[in-house]
């Protein structure tokens, strides 16, 4: 699981290179990685193409082409993810019943597990685990935010 | 409000008939609708592709073909839909910090603020309203709903 997150890790530093808040996630499908996803809200002027959103598509796209029922694929999603997903993510994720949720630091502004626990509360099925490379996660976006922006979040530090 | 409110009805009726969950919406800026949204899940394969996100990308369009900055229009827009927004749709648009919402009939199972308070937990300054023709837009989930999918989600009864 630390290979993914640190193809994940990968587009989180890609993102950071176009100036757009480091998160990375992969999605893995048959120990497969199929979408790979950045932060691209000031690249598309778009709030909420977030890097779970920029892979949701992907998915799809790969199911059209394979000819696959897209709820059969993502039940067996994993989504590995730098950052703890926002509550939007965390709950379009549950609408998608994907498999699980690998994460690497908490979000403790807008986390849709830290914040509140949006699959508790929709009696969601979807496995979570956090603190997957957490310090190289939370490194990335304190980066960013270094003296830019003191009001975004930057989540709490956990070990690695 | 309320003939924004029937506009968005009709969409709800569109969706209706196109075999899609009956929930239409249509987003405010000064007066004038500039958005018209109705759930497209099934159409898309995608089950993301709420009425509120149809409209969000009409929104971006529209700030692209007038040269306008979207954060500055979404801070002016009046959001009209049948059916309290799930949490996805509350935690996006509250994101893109639109003025207000206007509901119709509450989403006990899945809504943004009756399931949860999104706005509330994340400060949020966004305007909310609902039971505005709330029997109308329930009715139009019950008739979808009959019989056919019993876990399905039916807002509570509200006067309207």
């Amino acid at each position: 699981m630390e290979k993914f997150m640190s193809d994940a890790l990968q587009n989180g530093h890609a993102a950071n290179a176009q100036n757009e808040v480091p998160v990375g996630c992969v999605f893995v499908y048959r120990d497969e990685i199929i979408a790979y996803g950045a932060n691209l809200v000031n690249k598309t002027k778009n709030a909420t193409r977030h890097a779970e959103f920029i892979c949701i598509d992907q998915v799809l796209d790969y199911c059209k082409q394979h000819n696959l029922q897209y709820t059969d694929v993502f039940r067996e999603i994993s989504v590995i993810v730098t950052v703890e997903p926002c509550i939007m993510c965390a709950a379009a994720l549950n609408q998608l019943q994907v498999k699980e949720i690998i994460f690497g630091c908490v979000n403790d502004r807008f986390g849709g597990t830290t914040v509140l626990n949006v699959f508790h509360l929709l009696n969601s099925n979807v496995k979570l685990q956090g603190d997957i490379c957490a310090d190289q996660a939370m490194d990335l976006l304190k980066e960013f935010y270094k003296g830019e922006n003191p009001s975004a979040p930057i989540p709490k530090k956990r070990k690695c």
